[in-house]
């Protein structure tokens, strides 16, 4: 897996909600509808929601604000900085869909949705070095 | 991002479908009910539909088979590559949502979709070197 592109209704805004969280895009090129992420080891893009869509030739479908089959992770090395990056995508605009609290499986996490109601899970686990 | 997590309707048949693209499983802890695939720099976990949708407190809804807002992609050195990448992810029993042709930005990319669902673009980016 090399890209994950989320579709976005507003690419300027979802683009400001993701470097609120102090993650870094690429240059974009003039006249460019695309915006890149270079995370560790796997690339974050937005793009449009009807653009992406059509790209698949698929079509685009209203969403509901619910489940969609998929959740982005975020790792981090501890509880605290679990809540404290809670905080930080509150902070960018995410909206809660679930507070930090303590997991059946022996770690520790939340989630938010983007702006696009992409789910995002902000987790600590105790048995990996994913963070 | 450090994990992407997929729901899947039968845990064993998906796994079973991401070994098939040469993907390598970490082992199970027994009466494991996830599985995580460990690639380049992020990890892609399989976890129940419904489970995932109760972790996240989110109602659990009946996926239409149209686009969900996001897609994931396997890139490759070559259209060449792109050719045989998708016909690998047929073998495996994924579906054709699109095949590959070259794209208006200058790449060469197709689509397909998993057996639950979740759209994978197979790309080769002249542009960049992210295969």
């Amino acid at each position: 897996m090399s890209v994950v592109t989320l579709g976005v209704r507003d690419l300027i805004r979802a683009r400001e909600f993701y470097e609120a969280l102090g993650w870094s895009c690429l240059p974009a090129q003039p006249g460019s509808n695309i915006s890149f992420f270079t995370l560790d080891g796997v690339v974050l893009a937005l793009y449009g929601w009807d653009e992406l869509a059509a790209d698949a030739e698929l079509p685009t479908v209203t969403q509901s604000p619910g489940f969609r089959g998929i959740a982005l992770a975020h790792n981090e090395p501890s509880e605290a900085d679990v809540d404290r990056a809670y905080e930080e995508f509150l902070s960018a605009g995410a909206s809660v869909v679930k507070r930090p609290t303590a997991a059946e499986w022996g770690g520790y996490s939340g989630y938010v949705s983007d702006l696009d109601g992409h789910l995002w899970e902000v987790a600590y686990n105790p048995f990996d070095d994913w963070a």
